[in-house]
């Protein structure tokens, strides 16, 4: 499949001279296009990042941007990594909903938490990232960000995928990563700026992205900082959710965080439109991005209908306005960093 | 008196051979001490500051910090630049009351308002920072960030400090700046952490601090995004005060929008003793730092009477917890970039 969706895109086999002499001036030209974004198939979203990159960074070209004006914001969930079946994020919440239930009888009558131990999700479902971060907060409220650091980096280590059967950092999008690298090495500073909730992100972002902390916009529970009997001082986490990163919380938190507008955005989701709106309604060249999940067979393929992930509006816009919408299966030569038989998921 | 000062201090004109020695010995073992710090005498604070900065370097050494954990905070107020006689962004809030007067009638009548074009800044210092926030929020509530960005660059480049007739940005601190450089010079990151508004001080803190907007935390005014009738994008400034980023708040704001415990931390008041405590109660080493107003001549004494960066009990506890308090008369060569006639200002 993807050696025949190859052949079908640059017809090399039977390429004219004058075809082949472009190709390779584009090629040369680019010095970095081929190296840099190997996991990206040569078609349009490669083409429009390696073209903006390259006219943002020529010194005395017209669209020049200097340095520390490089600002690049990601999504996370379905972006930067996969959220399907369910936010990887509520995979957490659930499992520690369920490791605490027996200290919390009171759960049993109610919602969101009535269902979790049964695996009814459906109300967890229907309260959206809100409701997401109100039970990761609501079960952590007390803890130290400390302790909650330490439980978090403990379900990344243990926990598994449930059909990938990997663990959930390893389910993150090979030509992101790529993208992520090549950014920085031309002078970008790369930004997380996500729904999910700041203080689990930032426990892999590092590791995972290369993404520090304070490079990580996300939502927010409140936490007071307290000193001790012993004079030891914490941060202890209160069960109220602050900032919901999402949707216009995009552009507030960037403003917040970052207090530049970016000049390169990456979403997937109707969630990611005000982001997109902001990144691309600056001066100069700008780049407004999308993943479609258009790959049932690699990955997901989902978009107007989801409740995880939903893409409908910013999709009309991104057409509407020319944005650059990544095809999944069409764009992307590989999905994630490990090898997937048959190029299927391990369904 | 500073050639006076200088030579008490190392008494080198009558120095045994072997305190010479030891001189030389510091001296060429940490080679960038003379150079990178000039405006700092070479007592306590400058010794400690090398102290630490070489060792959190030394690769290989017990104290070795690697240079993403090199997070350094620093108030601004009182810490960076001046803040007598009042803290410079009320100076900016009165100017704007006074110009947006006309507008505002029923400003006649109402607190904190009422006095400021008569010049009575009681009500207004009696409100504190949360009060001076509260009336540049409530000036420019329905602005957008843009618009107010613009409005504090003209102030910035127009207002004249009432005593030393100079531009507010020239009041900043001269070893501040050395010290700041000197920092990044050896991996540190630095930051802002001030209880100042967030989006006053991004306006200068590049230029004026080498230091990018993305590391600038304060406090800060709601903001909605709108979308306008043409499709073009704003963010809108509310007349809510959301964040206020001093006192205990500077430890929760250092973890919402830095995510790591820093390891060098420099304040000036009671506002920052959160935010030292929070900085020395991590492990290895660290260094907590005050500047302490003793310089009437060349700038201003205060400290626990003082209404604006009152220093009190963080002085108290400085003592008690061995943290480096600057005295700025004996402990910096110079304060300001500018030359000073006499060494005293310009009253």
């Amino acid at each position: 499949m993807k050696a025949a969706d190859s052949q079908m895109k640059t017809g090399r086999s039977g390429m004219q001279p004058a075809a082949l002499a472009l190709v390779m001036f584009a090629f040369f030209t680019s010095a970095t296009f081929a190296d840099d974004l190997p996991s990206w198939n040569d078609s349009g979203p490669k083409r429009a990042i390696v073209d903006l990159v390259t006219r943002v960074t020529r010194e005395g070209g017209s669209d020049y941007v200097a340095p520390p004006e490089r600002i690049a914001v990601f999504d996370n969930d379905g972006t930067l990594w996969a959220e399907q079946p369910i936010y990887f994020q509520l995979a957490f919440a659930i499992d520690r909903v369920a490791a605490l239930a027996p200290q919390h009888p009171e759960w049993e009558q109610q919602q969101p938490f009535k269902g979790i131990p049964e695996g009814n999700l459906t109300a967890v479902a229907a309260s959206g990232e809100h409701g997401l971060l109100g039970i990761v907060a609501a079960t952590h409220a007390g803890l130290s960000t400390t302790a909650f650091g330490a439980i978090v980096d403990g379900w990344i280590a243990g926990a598994e995928h449930p059909w990938f059967k990997r663990p959930y950092t390893a389910l993150v999008y090979q030509p992101m990563l790529e993208l992520l690298a090549y950014l920085r090495a031309n002078g970008f500073k790369t930004f997380i700026v996500s729904g999910g909730g700041v203080e689990f992100m930032r426990r892999f972002a590092e590791r995972v992205y290369g993404i520090p902390p304070e490079q990580v916009v996300g939502s927010s529970g409140a936490v007071r900082f307290e000193v001790m009997p012993d004079g030891s001082v914490q941060l202890i986490k209160d069960a109220k959710v602050e900032f919901v990163d999402d949707g216009p919380g995009k552009p507030v938190g960037i403003n917040r965080f970052i207090g530049r507008q970016p000049i390169f955005a990456f979403g997937n989701s109707d969630g990611d439109l005000e982001m997109l709106q902001y990144t691309a309604s600056g001066q100069g060249l700008r780049f407004a991005g999308l993943v479609h999940h258009t790959d049932d067979a690699r990955e997901w393929a989902y978009d107007r209908a989801s409740h995880i992930g939903k893409l409908d509006k910013a999709l009309d816009e991104a057409k509407a306005k020319g944005w650059i919408v990544v095809d999944m299966k069409a764009d992307w030569k590989t999905v994630f960093p490990f090898p997937q038989q048959d190029e299927s998921k391990e369904k």
